[in-house]
């Protein structure tokens, strides 16, 4: 697993808004190893960069190696900033537009893209169009979901991304848990599947959302939801607010890119939403596997 | 202003999840004095009531004068339990259930009010039923909206709550500053109608709130939205989300009871929603009219 007979090529960086993820991609994009710090660009300076990357990438930056990174590192105020590209954009154009910080002309970093309508500027991503490049498509159009913290509706195709939306459901998630009477005393999600579905039902028949999260509460108070089941409740009306958005189409594809735990939760909610076709795959080698073919197509 | 001559009757005292009133009302629900504290019921043990309540009214509490409380002092686990009345619910029904705490017979607090769909409980007020009770309502049918931390929109006829809804508007507004991306950097509301409107109008034009939000982000890169104005845009867009649930009956009167700046926002958005006969009303005086009200059905 040592030394260079097992085809390192590539050192991927996925610096998120929370965390930090290095990988030493492998010939095909194959992830060799991987590490990850909670150290997220959000909270660091532009000088920052550099010092982090170095210790958690330690040992591996042998200076031969390129390095290429994708998400909040190329947003404003951080390492540099990359502008970003409007979609539809392909393989080819986020190639062809990768940035290097003044400071590391080794280094390079992937553009985020801007759906952009009527000459303006309407949707940001940053991160989710390497994990979109990194999925293996058949031929036509897609829908494709990253779930999260800002998750992603994705209209794709093969190496091209047509456009998106922007839902802040993991955020939202977050902020309510931590902010409102409604957290007082929620648990983790993932306990139980009846209060998640009850949850996406309530989202799926009531459009106002700043009143159903209210529920959370009367449902509590009634005895009808358990504490303990209350944050999969409170998950459900969210991501069951993100899919109501989308219900108008249940027939075509759904790929969910993301970790294997949101990924369950977004399929089981999108059967409930009668969406008859949803497909996983991993995030985590989704990214690696884009960051692997953005760095090939750099070289052509 | 100090003596018995001023006719003050009765004590009241309006216990907010985050805020303590104490008020000295005279004949007709006139307020003679009020104060404020910081030390809500939500962060009081049901002991610690009986001296807060003390050290707020020092020198107001004779032994003589009844003292009538409204808002969370009655919620679970608070000073004590009052079961919620259902709705619809009249000021007799109200005034026929005050309670008292075990160790203060002197002291009556007014019951909350569940409303009730197929026999379920579908939610809770607490403070707002004595509001309403306050208001001087013309024969027939009201809408009235109590903006704040939990909004309610509450049916209405002289002298009786016919149904209502919760929203969770201003303790979203408070966690979303607070607690994701949105809020870094945001200030005060109140600073650019403009940026209100704007928010307003996303909401009632786009369902899915979640979506939305992120919209502050993007309007902020973009150039389109001044920082200190996004907290008037954010505002807007919460307000809206609460009003877009509405938009089928435009033509109805909504009395708003809430404080004047509140009051305004929301008449303001009402306005630009289509709403053709907006009122207002001042929230603190209709909870001391209330109260009167109250205090004066129960005596008969």
């Amino acid at each position: 697993m040592s030394g260079t007979q097992d085809g390192a090529g590539l050192i991927g960086v996925d610096w998120g808004t929370s965390n930090l993820r290095v990988l030493r991609i492998g010939e095909g994009g194959t992830v060799l190893e991987s590490r990850s710090d909670p150290r997220g660009a959000a909270g660091l300076a532009p000088s920052a960069f550099p010092s982090v990357l170095a210790e958690v990438a330690d040992g591996w930056l042998d200076g031969a190696s390129p390095i290429l990174v994708c998400g909040m590192a190329g947003a404003r105020g951080r390492w540099r900033e990359v502008a970003y590209l409007p979609t539809p954009a392909t393989l080819a154009d986020l190639a062809n537009a990768l940035s290097s910080p003044l400071d590391r002309p080794d280094l390079r970093i992937v553009p985020g893209l801007k759906a952009v309508a009527g000459g303006r500027m309407i949707d940001v991503m940053r991160g989710e169009e390497t994990q979109v490049m990194g999925l293996d498509l058949e031929p036509g159009s897609h829908r494709i979901v990253a779930p999260g913290t800002h998750s992603k509706w994705i209209a794709a195709r093969p190496g091209q991304i047509v456009g998106y939306r922007t839902f802040m459901t993991g955020e939202l998630f977050a902020a309510i848990r931590k902010g409102t009477i409604l957290g007082a005393g929620m648990g983790e999600p993932g306990v139980d599947e009846g209060a998640f579905a009850d949850g996406v039902d309530r989202a799926l028949t009531d459009p106002a959302l700043t009143s159903a999260l209210f529920s959370v509460r009367v449902e509590t108070l009634a005895d009808r939801l358990r504490p303990d089941a209350a944050a999969d409740y409170l998950s459900g009306l969210l991501i069951g607010a993100e899919i109501a958005a989308h219900r108008q189409d249940t027939h075509g594809t759904v790929t969910l890119v993301g970790a294997d735990a949101l990924n369950a939760r977004y399929a089981a909610a999108l059967e409930i939403a009668g969406f008859s076709d949803v497909r996983l795959a991993d995030g985590a080698a989704a990214v690696a596997n884009g960051l692997w073919r953005i760095h090939q197509a750099s070289l052509r």
